[in-house]
């Protein structure tokens, strides 16, 4: 990520620092790190402050984090925690804030300990998260090509799909693809679940094989430049029955509508409810088990949320999946799911992949 | 895992609470709630007490929580919190332990808004870790298989290296062949890293290429069936000059100092010693950035730590890395690791690869 789009990111950090009273903000998370400074290390720690950002790091990423970043870097011998809290006390921070919901009970009881004289901390929820809602052009750029890298491996492994095939193998060929494609790796483990199975909704691809007049649900994701992507077809082996097809179409229809229903000023629940709607209308409202998507980026599920009564605005600019879907347990289970960018005037979809119900 | 394996580790766990002076433990980590219940879900909580365990999850996962756990399981349409708290208020359970390295400050801030009247709730630290720090039979069984898995795609893979391949590719060939091979995926983030770029202990694979007169460092670990597996090898693409030989001699000495160090009884800091005393004595100690090694097993880094000066005493049933290392900035870096089980009379080398330097 270039230079100036990282001082950027830091200035709307800190432009939030007066209204939630704080001098400074411990950052913990590392996608959040990330997105400050544009280190990638497994182990880092930031301060961020109006006058500068700090980010401590151990030995083992010493030449990475200063190829990495633009901002200061101190590399500890021990422990990130008391090294911080040490630059803080010299900066004469007082008021630190502190990331509640990434930073585990044990860290702040430490941070509590390490406390300066005169020093106080802050639980704030979601600073970075807020801002990382709204993804730059640069962003969306990298999540355009998560998408394509993600469809491109789907449509390989389309090809060589035989009667036969363990759900397992089938996922090893997609994240094969994904790689040779350019993909750091999966963004999440990649879901392939056979018959029945895809009547659970977090299905992990096991020994099952794929079988004639079966349905064969696949929910996968790349991560490209660190930017996640996120997409669920079905195929069916062979000829579908009436009761498949009109599972699939109830699901279609609901996706289609959930789209239809994306755009700045809308809240996050209206999507969920169209597409729950329609699935309502087909009987299959029990059927759908889970929120109707989820925004994404750096981490693959990441707010705002699009479930019943969520009353985030939609921004252009937020990058969201809509994926409704209807399982029924012992017969089996539909899911339909793109990646979309809210823009100025809509949604755009980025996934380029048809949505018919693909007959192998 | 058999449920009478699940049962003796609950039994186990339950009986550290009189010591501990609490009633029941909230477990939160997901690799805890998978040893003490089997249960696989992302989204999962346990109550754990001496008169029951009880699984708290949502319905994406009802059907799959039935599948895999004996333990009684709750499907709370709503948060997990509310629906534990209400079961500890029915079940009179005052004195409530969490998991205080595992759970979040907000979460925590959240459980303590819902304590019943007369509750309490008391930080513990690594109670499940220190249970799972021993391995049974069964447990050491999983992890050499999956040490097998990973020998096996590093073999096959070997042969397919060639000058000019990206780091990138050759992880994706190693991955593959770990998922061909059984692997739900890899442990973490495969490390091939060449020629300079060995230097960087945490080398994320880039676009580079595997050139002639180039080391070639690869840190990869499986995880089949829940469990982990790491080693590193190095190769060298052509006819190493005497500074590599020598760099790889001291690297491997190191390392089979390390692993005649381990044994029960041992300090898991004399282990690190004996390996750090032979890099001294060539004069590498400064090139030797990191701990000797770490626990492995439903995680990929586990408790013990084989750091300078750690004194946990080591047991047979645990198993460990044990992988010193030496990096020369611009130049380039070795690390020799395997994954070893200690014995009542000392330890098995669990990884079966060959370690001389490969030369390619």
């Amino acid at each position: 990520m270039e230079t100036q789009e990282l001082a950027t990111r830091r200035s709307a950090l800190v432009s939030k620092f007066g209204p939630a009273k704080i001098d400074a903000l411990i950052v913990s998370s590392a996608p959040n790190i990330r997105y400050l400074t544009g280190f990638t290390g497994s182990n880092g720690l930031v301060l961020a402050a109006p006058s500068a950002t700090v980010l401590f790091t151990d030995p083992r990423y010493a030449i990475q984090a200063t190829q990495q970043t633009d901002c200061k870097v101190v590399v500890a011998r021990g422990p990130l925690y008391p090294a911080l809290m040490r630059a803080a006390a010299r900066r004469r921070l007082r008021r630190l804030g502190f990331e509640k919901a990434r930073l585990g009970y044990d860290a702040f009881e430490h941070l509590r300990e390490l406390l300066p004289l005169g020093a106080s901390l802050h639980g704030v929820g979601g600073m970075v998260e807020s801002l990382r809602m709204v993804k730059s052009p640069a962003e969306i750029e990298r999540i355009r090509r998560s998408v394509a890298v993600n469809s491109s491996a789907f449509d390989a492994a389309l090809k060589i799909v035989q009667p036969g095939m363990k759900e397992s193998d089938l996922a090893a060929e997609i994240e094969y693809r994904m790689r040779l494609l350019g993909a750091e790796r999966p963004a999440f483990d990649s879901i392939v679940a056979a018959g029945a199975r895809s009547a659970l909704p977090h299905a992990e691809p096991g020994t099952d094989t794929l079988g004639n007049n079966r349905l064969l649900l696949i929910d996968i994701g790349a991560t490209v430049d660190g930017y996640a992507s996120d997409m669920t077809r079905v195929a069916f082996l062979g000829k579908p029955g009436r009761k498949i097809r009109s599972l699939y179409q109830a699901v279609l229809e609901a996706q289609l509508a959930g789209i239809d229903a994306v755009g700045p000023g809308v809240s996050a629940g209206k999507v969920d409810a169209a597409a729950r709607r329609v699935l309502r209308a087909k009987g299959l409202d029990k059927a759908f088990v889970h929120s109707t998507g989820h925004g994404l980026g750096l981490e693959i599920h990441e707010p705002p949320r699009l479930g019943k009564g969520d009353s985030t605005a939609l921004e252009a600019g937020m990058v969201i999946t809509v994926e409704p879907g209807a399982y029924l347990e012992g017969f089996g289970g539909v899911r339909i799911e793109d990646t979309v960018v809210v823009t100025s005037s809509g949604c755009e979809v980025l996934t380029p992949t048809s949505k018919e119900l693909f007959l192998l």
